[in-house]
């Protein structure tokens, strides 16, 4: 059974948004209040230990069951050059995932996260952009669905990542229509254009953006027109997420992008979402200061696969262990509340 | 048997630091040229996993045993009134540490450090360091060695952390004889001054500064002088450390300011040292720029204990993951090099 049955049933999802547990929040601050520490002096932490506990709806979050949710897709605007790699090169580093080989493997590894990798119709790459829309509306569906498959309400915490050949054009393309400026305001070298080929994409863009230009501005018809796989079913992750209030941390700029229409039309749609990392990617600064996300780490990192969210689960990890274990000041008789 | 028998013996040690191990360093550069991500791609995972294999001196860096190291001690300048808090905290956060419900227990825990808690002499605070040396000879040696006497040959990582109310005191007094401005440019509000008290605490600092303005500019003098015991003591494990070549991660602005004497008399001091966070401090942005190190969080922490240093910890982790048990280009098959 699909989660998302219909266009109208994602826009439902999308216009229906959970809130987070008010009681456990207010549990949450309450302890923060008194741990053995000046408030505040966690900065991010207590954060991080606050939102946790809004999500999971208990005031000692806790990540039993983590999960790294990792998918790939290929695209039709590949055949214009706007990769300094082959199309190949995505069900290649897909096997490297099976394998065990991949830097995700070792960094979800170390976050005590499992990794599920969902490889989307690899040999069957979506439609030119440029042409026509990327996706039928029953492609796009299927991916959508793909995309909250992976969310079981078993979850604790959720991290999301692609591998796709040339997707930080489609990610580009997602940021022009939904927030607006030029192509070239949201268009970077990816991995390893030069240049003249950051201008080629950004051609690339425009071309599809004027294709599209009469489409209706909606999440979902952005989505298949202007995303592609991977990217839409990252999407139906967070919206399936949402539903079971499952927070979840994105990665670096095509993450982003892929909520990026959602959050045109349902602002809020980031509320259960962390920034796990601040890419290298051009656009990546600019994307998250439209979704109004301040992200937790700022590591020079650029390699996609979700990479920079798990490390960021280390982070989260430290915030609920300090959250849940430290005495208060009555429990340690610290007479000076500090 | 003390590692540091006299002043000269310190300044010895400091005048010939260890170098790196270049064979390792140009191992671990080469297989990270080979691993399957694009070259550069994991930004500072990339230089951490290089960096540890230097001093670690072997190209698969790893930290099986590592250890933080809190020390505290108390500040004979605190009878003018520098913080919000009387001294008793100090060694009440001591007994926290003990009965392990501080924030330092949960997030060492979490980042599977040891943890060692040295706290020096708290009922005998140091002399008034506006009437004459904060420490004796001994006193400031005895507190180096108590530092060195906790780095074990054995560590593969050593993070440090103090607590001494008062300290951003004496570490702005450190800052500003180390390298210069006025008390006003380095002191902050710490644990909860308001403008009255920052502007109160920086005329403690320069009165210390002029009350030792004749003294020899030298790193066991100022150590001596303006610092505390806490701050001899993880001045003392930063030089073990690098005598042992074990790779040290800073914690906030007092941590770093341990380092800003010895870093005058010989720049190389921090090369074995990373920057676990910057502090919300007012000025640690400054003195990490003076020592030249990039911090790797950035998370508005301001607590000490060593916090920001073990959340770092993860990230380094992090690092030495996905550097050990990623695939090659060789191994996974994968044809294009990225």
């Amino acid at each position: 059974m699909s989660v998302f049955a219909s266009p109208a049933a994602f826009a439902a999802a999308l216009a229906d948004l959970s809130a987070p547990d008010a009681g456990a929040i207010a549990a949450a601050r309450a302890r923060q209040a008194v741990l053995t520490k000046p408030r505040g002096s966690l900065g991010r932490l207590e954060e991080i230990a606050v939102f946790m506990a809004g999500w999971q709806g208990r005031e000692r979050p806790a990540i039993g069951q983590g999960r790294t949710a990792i998918f790939a897709g290929n695209h039709g605007f590949a055949v214009h050059g706007v990769s300094a790699f082959p199309v190949s090169v995505t069900a290649a580093m897909v096997a490297n995932f099976a394998a065990g080989g991949a830097a995700i493997n070792a960094l979800a590894g170390a976050a005590g996260m499992d990794l599920r990798v969902v490889a989307l119709d690899l040999d069957r790459p979506t439609a030119d952009f440029t042409a026509g829309p990327a996706m039928s509306e029953a492609e796009c569906l299927a991916a959508l669905n793909a995309g909250a498959e992976v969310v079981t309400p078993d979850l604790d915490l959720l991290t999301l990542g692609e591998m796709g050949i040339g997707n930080t054009t489609a990610a580009a393309a997602l940021c022009t229509r939904s927030f607006g400026g030029s192509a070239a305001d949201w268009a970077g070298p990816g991995t390893g254009l030069d240049a003249r080929g950051v201008a080629r994409k950004a051609m690339v863009i425009e071309s599809a953006l004027a294709r599209h230009a009469d489409a209706p501005n909606q999440a979902f018809e952005t989505l298949r027109r202007l995303g592609g796989r991977e990217i839409a079913a990252m999407a139906g992750a967070v919206l399936r997420a949402r539903a079971l209030r499952i927070p979840v941390v994105l990665d670096g700029f095509i993450t982003c992008a892929a909520v990026a229409p959602l959050a045109v039309q349902a602002p809020g749609i980031v509320d259960h979402c962390l920034a796990g990392h601040c890419s290298a990617e051009t656009g990546h600064v600019r994307l998250l200061a439209r979704l109004g996300l301040d992200p937790l780490l700022s590591l020079n990192m650029r390699l996609g696969e979700g990479s920079g969210g798990a490390v960021a689960v280390g982070v989260i990890r430290a915030a609920l262990a300090a959250h849940a274990q430290m005495a208060t000041f009555d429990e340690a008789g610290v007479a000076a509340r500090l």
